[in-house]
């Protein structure tokens, strides 16, 4: 799967443009102590792919609104995911010591700055996406804050986060199916709110309509369930080097993983049917309007994705 | 100083009614994971003295602020203060057992569980404060936006809340003075956002004019540090029992103290002067709206704990 091309939604010179904001939205003091500004330091200069960030970019593009107001939602964005990356590695949770081919910042620079530094990205996250909401009605504002809520808070990732540690002790599924779906359910918390809040929450800002916004919706869901099912799957298969990132860890520390529920054939089947559902919702998509389309290369890479997973699958297989 | 009357700004009966909306303006459904639920579910149960909440409140309602709004406004704070302090008892933060009387939530329900918790109530807080700040005209609403993100963000509490852990190892200070002027510097960082995010922001938000918002910044800034020097005096003399929390922790963890760099008779001299700052302030708030006044309880508050403090001090010197 290393050698699955890396999304690209925007054209070269926006993704530069993305890159800059998410190196330089979050100004850093030379003084500030030097732990703090270790991490901060180090999560600002790798930003990644990206991809939450390029999504809500494309969207904000697609319905008219200026670059430099587009950047500043997509990097707020960016920030929520990367201050959840930066708390998901630490010892209490995922204990990772690697993320993005580097080591974690907690392993640098410790686990206070790293928690303090994370609570920096959410500050400013919230701080640029006051600024773009700000500019609404009122009525579009408030139900702006309303997702962000569902999608951050205690009913959304965070109560999916908390059941993916407890999985272990929490599994009470006997069937295979019912594994899968306790497995399917824990991925619905956990990825698909960062996912809608990529999709969803730009297309709100930018003043989609209610068709497009439903249609965006299950396009969050779909994806979203694939995009963890095929983590679940590299997970099990890469080597740390591929995955730039600590693996085999869904195994080690009885998290929910798809194949060790569904089995290999299981979970291509399950990931296969997710891509059938988002195909569905972006084909619906581009009748509305024919500039959804260029959500289309993330689709084109999820497939992508899945194609290698199963010559992997049967390579290891045979 | 457990002698020291709990502080009332409010009236029974408001504080009752700041008391229920801090247990339930974070609704829990029953379905959330039991780790998560457990952790939130304690510290909504035991909302403390909530002396940023009233405040908050005391000033919202000078200003002629409705009584469910300014409790919405008020309890955000409250919620940011409560997060800090999950955050801060983490064992690698303070590493503190016991808050409030109880043990922390990190020592029952995990330390996973309890970082989950602080983000929920952030989350809530900032749902909360944007349903506030949605009514208020642009140019007041992202000067209240700018103040959040200087209170709370990277050259706020948390580069602080940095410099407080990281104290040990970046003490370069010879003499006493030097010494002391870098521990009030931490202070400066760690204690006075809050009080000024309890104290400024509703007044912003409640639509006070320029010089009461200049006289409450500087009440803020005294009232912090004189706040923070009394804990630190409370955290060399009180024990556990008294303090309702874990004590004896800055010389412990090498964290910057008040009375360790200054000496006691340095310590209560300093306290002194800025509880001399914030009557000053206090005087020139109550000139320009007689209803400032109703502060004063929290003037009164500090100088019995001061006066407790000096005796204590020379009973232990005795």
């Amino acid at each position: 799967m290393s050698s699955t091309p890396r999304l690209a939604l925007l054209a070269d010179r926006e993704l530069a443009y993305l890159d800059r904001g998410f190196r330089t939205l979050l100004p850093l003091g030379h003084d500030l102590e030097g732990h703090l500004l270790g991490v901060l330091g180090d999560a600002l200069a790798h930003p990644g792919s990206l991809g939450r960030a390029q999504l809500a970019f494309a969207v904000l593009c697609e319905l008219g609104m200026p670059k430099d107001k587009a950047r500043e939602l997509a990097v707020a964005i960016e920030y929520f995911h990367t201050a959840s990356l930066l708390f998901d590695d630490l010892p209490a949770m995922d204990d990772a010591r690697e993320r993005r081919g580097r080591p974690c910042p907690h392993v640098v620079h410790g686990e206070a700055a790293t928690m303090l530094g994370a609570l920096g990205l959410i500050t400013q996250a919230y701080h640029l996406l006051w600024g773009i909401l700000s500019d609404l009605p009122a009525e579009r504002r408030a139900r702006a804050s309303e997702l962000v809520a569902a999608s951050l808070g205690v009913a959304g990732t965070l109560d999916g986060q908390a059941r993916d540690l407890h999985f272990a002790t929490a599994r009470t599924g006997r069937g295979r199916l019912e594994r899968t779906r306790q497995v399917e359910r824990v991925a619905e918390g956990k990825t698909v709110p960062l996912i809608r809040l990529a999709l969803v929450l730009p297309a709100l800002v930018g003043g989609a309509d209610e068709a497009e916004l439903a249609a965006l919706e299950r396009l969050s869901s779909a994806w979203g369930l694939a995009y963890q099912g095929l983590d679940d799957c590299k997970d099990g298969l890469l080597d740390a080097r591929e995955a730039g990132k600590s693996t085999a860890r869904d195994g080690l520390l009885g998290r929910p993983n798809l194949p060790a529920a569904a089995g290999w054939t299981g979970a291509v089947r399950r990931v296969t049917r997710r891509l059938g559902q988002s195909r569905t919702a972006l084909a619906e998509l581009v009748r509305q309007r024919n500039g959804w389309s260029r959500l289309l290369p993330l689709q084109a890479h999820l497939e992508s994705e899945l194609a290698a997973l199963r010559s992997r699958a049967r390579a290891l297989a045979a």
